[in-house]
């Protein structure tokens, strides 16, 4: 019985994943869900990339912390549109779900964004469980924080499209680290790719922004963007 | 009906966390439940702990992860009492649970262990949610991520004794961003202890080291172990 509940939960959220991806690709919409373990500086590279798509595409930002709105704030003075999603007020998940995003769309005028970034609750296991109706998952990693996440943690390596992989400005033996990170986590998706950068420094920010802006109008051609 | 079976799984760990407890107390062994985020340095920290702990107490670990036995190897120098977790076994559990360390203590000669050491799924929300039947609870942060985490992860902060502020040596303000972390823990929890340190260099770890014995000390008198 209680794996059974367990089961309905996961597929009413996967049947509201469906209904947020097809409202997102109906606008034109293209959805990330930037994942990672707390610290690894997804805000941090989420303001870069903001930075950096300024002019080449309209952003929007749905922000999802247990607590605070730390995060929004950071994001506030780029002045795109930013939902604030605090888990807390929903028993402290350890992950968004789909039935929050789709409260949070309802807030964005969908029409005036081409790229949606969700930051998911800093978590390396649960958020990669919850279809939330993105069009592509990426990881951020700390290049400082062991090279062997890939292999450890292996569920939400094997469900993404890309790894970012901060801070190879504070790692001893930044390049070397970045290859067995990027090495392991091939092992667990050979299709996944991996980008060594420095949100700080910019270092590598540019591989990033351009595999970014080329997958939504892949997206877009392929007709998830009709 | 959702709610109230959560509840059960709830009760019935705290069950078992306290039937841990009262075992481990018997012998008298003082349990750490060591937590904090993916790549924050808990396996690191424990390798230096044991090393400085060698001839001063008796330790043993349960290792908790969620695929491989990697951390494990690394601790296998120590020749001490070491049992892997896989939770991959239970699902992918982003936590341990008190009847995964009731069949880990199983395999442990209790009578000849002073320290134990639980190293939870790296992970800073959930676990602290599971009791395990440990004396103490312990955190590993970043000193390199953020300053905010004890405020946008309340709960962990709340119910933890110590919180180990590692890699200050790779900071590039390790010092500052060290007291501002502790500031936002003690605005979370006024009795909990940080202790800044490089589990790498070794720099700041006597002070740690100090607490841990002193805390098993008093645990001890307490009558905790009987």
């Amino acid at each position: 019985m209680e794996i059974k509940i367990v089961e309905n939960i996961l597929a009413a959220n996967e049947a509201q994943a469906r209904e947020n991806r097809d409202l997102l690709s109906s606008y034109g919409v293209f959805a990330v869900n930037v994942m990672g373990p707390p610290g690894a500086g997804k805000t941090t590279i989420l303001e870069a990339t903001l930075q950096a798509l300024a002019g080449r595409a309209r952003s929007a930002v749905i922000e999802g912390d247990v607590a605070t709105t730390a995060d929004s704030e950071k994001l506030a003075r780029f002045g795109i549109p930013i939902v604030q999603i605090n888990t807390d007020r929903f028993g402290g998940h350890c992950h968004l779900e789909a039935n929050m995003i789709a409260s949070a769309l309802e807030k964005i005028s969908l029409s005036s964004v081409d790229i949606l970034f969700i930051e998911n609750i800093g978590n390396l296991i649960c958020p990669a469980e919850f279809d939330l109706g993105q069009h592509s998952n990426v990881i951020v990693l700390d290049a400082t924080g062991g090279t062997d996440k890939p292999l450890k943690y292996p569920l939400m390596f094997h469900t993404s499209q890309a790894v970012l992989i901060n801070k190879i400005d504070l790692s001893p033996d930044g390049a070397s680290d970045a290859a067995e990170i990027s090495e392991n986590a091939i092992r667990v998706n050979p299709t996944v790719k991996c980008f060594p950068l420095s949100a700080k420094t910019g270092e590598g920010m540019a591989h990033w922004i351009e595999w970014l802006l080329r997958s939504a109008q892949n997206a877009a051609q392929r007709g998830s963007h009709p």
